[in-house]
């Protein structure tokens, strides 16, 4: 029987890369891979703390330098570690090579500091990979319209290995990361949390905005819109070389590859919420363009969002805030309080956001009533509720986080046994 | 009176970029010339110790790596003191931009490691410094013909300010060290070691070849071929803008721009020489490529050849190596004894080479003879002589270093006041 060799993108993230002995590490993983029949090609990150390092430099020079020399200075930091692993595997005798950014070319928008990938030619990397070259990519980088390097922010080269891999049309992409994949909620807060052998991307990338911070929300969206398949793993963990029957990691894929549908995924949570209540508002047309208006002119980004209405004419308006926005949001609100005419501005920033997340749901009735009586039953109060397609959210009282987290975990049926 | 803008180019090395601060100090420097009136590019090293660690990394990984991902690694270096530069001169109202080889293109052989410059598209430097932009050239790198990144060998920012300087047409390419100028010898020999305020290229490239490691010889050879006026002078004494007519450092010119030509220009010596003597071979034609020629198979370099003749028919082939070649030597002609048909080897690598230099030596006779008087009333013996026409060499025991090279600096009136 005859069986196509299988292409696979494999990235390794900083602390998978920290010193000399890791990287060789990584060598001997890309080797197991390479032996057992597959294309490889590699993307890597900067060796943990030296971006840090470099960011640093920029600033003591000047907190508002330049951002096209800010990526210049710090996309070296892949650029060194690429050259460092093409040494290693040749080392083991597999044939590799390096490239940055320009080299391929990625080509990305002009947006330094936060580019975007535009395209990459994918046609040089697959020669290579056919031709038993394992490309080794200086992940995070680009090249802009100007021919000057850029980067696609922190954590770009996840979004980077998602890209190559769509580019080359890899049968996966394997992330290697310091967490050995997607748990059903924050291990640390509840022991039982089961890591999830499938997760649909729609499931990830609620996961991921929710605080759930294993891959860049970008690098899903784009496996999502490319249809990529992402198997996160652990490079700590020797699970020898991953085959597709006993997936180590977490596999995120397409809803249609997921046979047995749970109804909720994973459950999570997020600390960087702040609350703002508009009270005592009078209930005419177009109070919520008076109020919203002047927070998106400041860039303010408004999340959860609920208005309730009194007898005496007046109305609430709740919503939430991220964190690093809270101060900016209250005294936008508080210049135009003449213009909204509102009696009193409640805040409250002790709060967390705790959501439901699950495919499942979108035929499923009933998951966000479990949730209102879990919560309900341990008597902690909802402040406010936003739901979308496949999540429900509420806002708590923040010291409630990690028993409203334990109780769904347990009420949903996501419990290890 | 209307007068053309000066055109310069400024080189810095490690040292002089070794930290945030002589970033800073550097970008001070640079701008003191813009503010001058002056249109200025930089050529920058790695900060020093950056490119020992990036080498480092290399060859722990594998001693025999691959030249093409070591240069990839290495150039790093450079480009990060760019992006720097770059930010601390706009931090001072400076307008500027980093460039890689890459981006220029600086084009090179495709001798990775230690290529050679081919050629540089000076045209959008010219541009940029027209238009008051200080272009902030990373050093040390270019690219190959297959458009990979290529490295020049160590020393090699200073051929790349060079060949800048050249691309650019500058009126002067001021490099910047850790000392002040070429000194008549090396100061820490003789206390009364002058500052030279101008020198001629051949001079130099005597001087550089000999020991004074001032400028990389290829930089030197360049600056000669280019007719390019390097400066040579210290980062760390704030001279102010260097003017012309008062110029703190040494100038590297010409001859024809040297009015009083003197005699000599320097004493150097060189301990990196190894005396073989292969003794009592018959006197037959061919015997010189008999001994020559295996060396030169081997990659040895012969540096000073004397040839003495005995009455018996026998005749003694002398000639030095370099240190680092003895070994490879003395085993060559120990392999090749039955074919030379030799008598003896006799080795010896406790000497040293003192050299006179100086243009003027051309069109005055007597140079070599106050070098054989001088040491001759020291009681030195003389090894081996060799002469070229700007130049004369002898070989001493290395014992005599410091007495021969006060000797010969006070009987060529090189002595400061």
């Amino acid at each position: 029987m005859s069986r196509r060799v299988p292409r696979i993108v494999m990235k390794f993230g900083g602390t998978s890369v920290a010193d000399l002995d890791r990287i060789r590490a990584v060598a001997a993983r890309v080797k197991q891979q390479v032996d057992a029949g597959a294309e490889v090609a590699v993307v890597v990150s900067a060796m943990s703390g030296v971006t840090n390092q470099l960011v640093g430099y920029c600033q003591s020079l000047s907190p508002l330098h330049d951002a096209r020399e800010y990526d210049a200075v710090v996309a070296t930091g892949e650029q060194v570690t690429s050259g460092l692993l093409a040494i290693a595997l040749q080392g083991l005798g597999v044939d590799a090579r390096s490239w940055h950014g320009w080299q391929i070319p990625i080509r990305t928008d002009d947006a330094h500091g936060k580019a975007r990938i535009e395209g990459i030619a994918g046609e040089t990397l697959i020669e290579q990979m056919q031709a038993g070259i394992v490309p080794v990519v200086a992940g995070f980088q680009g090249v802009g319209p100007d021919n000057r390097v850029t980067t696609l922010g922190r954590g770009g080269s996840d979004t980077s290995a998602v890209a190559i891999a769509a580019a080359v049309r890899a049968d996966r992409c394997d992330i290697y990361t310091d967490v050995d994949g997607i748990y059903t909620t924050d291990p640390r807060i509840v022991a039982k949390a089961r890591k999830l052998d499938k997760i649909a991307y729609e499931e990830m990338l609620e996961l991921a905005s929710v605080g759930a911070k294993v891959l860049q929300t970008r690098s899903v969206e784009l496996a999502m819109k490319e249809r990529v398949r992402v198997q996160v793993l652990s490079s700590f963990t020797d699970g020898g070389a991953p085959e597709e029957g006993s997936l180590p990691g977490s596999l995120v894929v397409d809803e249609d590859e997921i046979v047995e549908k749970e109804l909720v995924a994973g459950i999570a949570y997020s600390r960087d919420e702040a609350k703002i209540s508009v009270r005592h508002v009078p209930d005419r047309p177009g109070i919520a363009a008076a109020i919203f208006g002047p927070l998106t002119a400041a860039n303010v980004n408004v999340d959860m969002i609920v208005q309730s209405t009194g007898a005496d004419g007046l109305t609430n308006m709740t919503f939430t805030v991220g964190k690093a926005d809270f101060a900016r949001a209250k005294q936008v609100l508080e210049d135009a309080r003449d213009e909204i005419q509102y009696g009193e501005l409640q805040t409250d920033s002790d709060v967390v956001k705790i959501s439901v997340v699950g495919i499942g749901m979108r035929s499923h009735a009933g998951v966000a009533a479990t949730m209102f009586r879990t919560l309900s039953e341990r008597s902690i109060n909802i402040q406010v509720i936003s739901t979308s397609e496949i999540k429900v959210s509420v806002l708590v009282a923040s010291e409630y986080t990690e028993l409203a987290v334990r109780a769904l975990h347990a009420a949903y049926g996501l419990d290890a046994a």
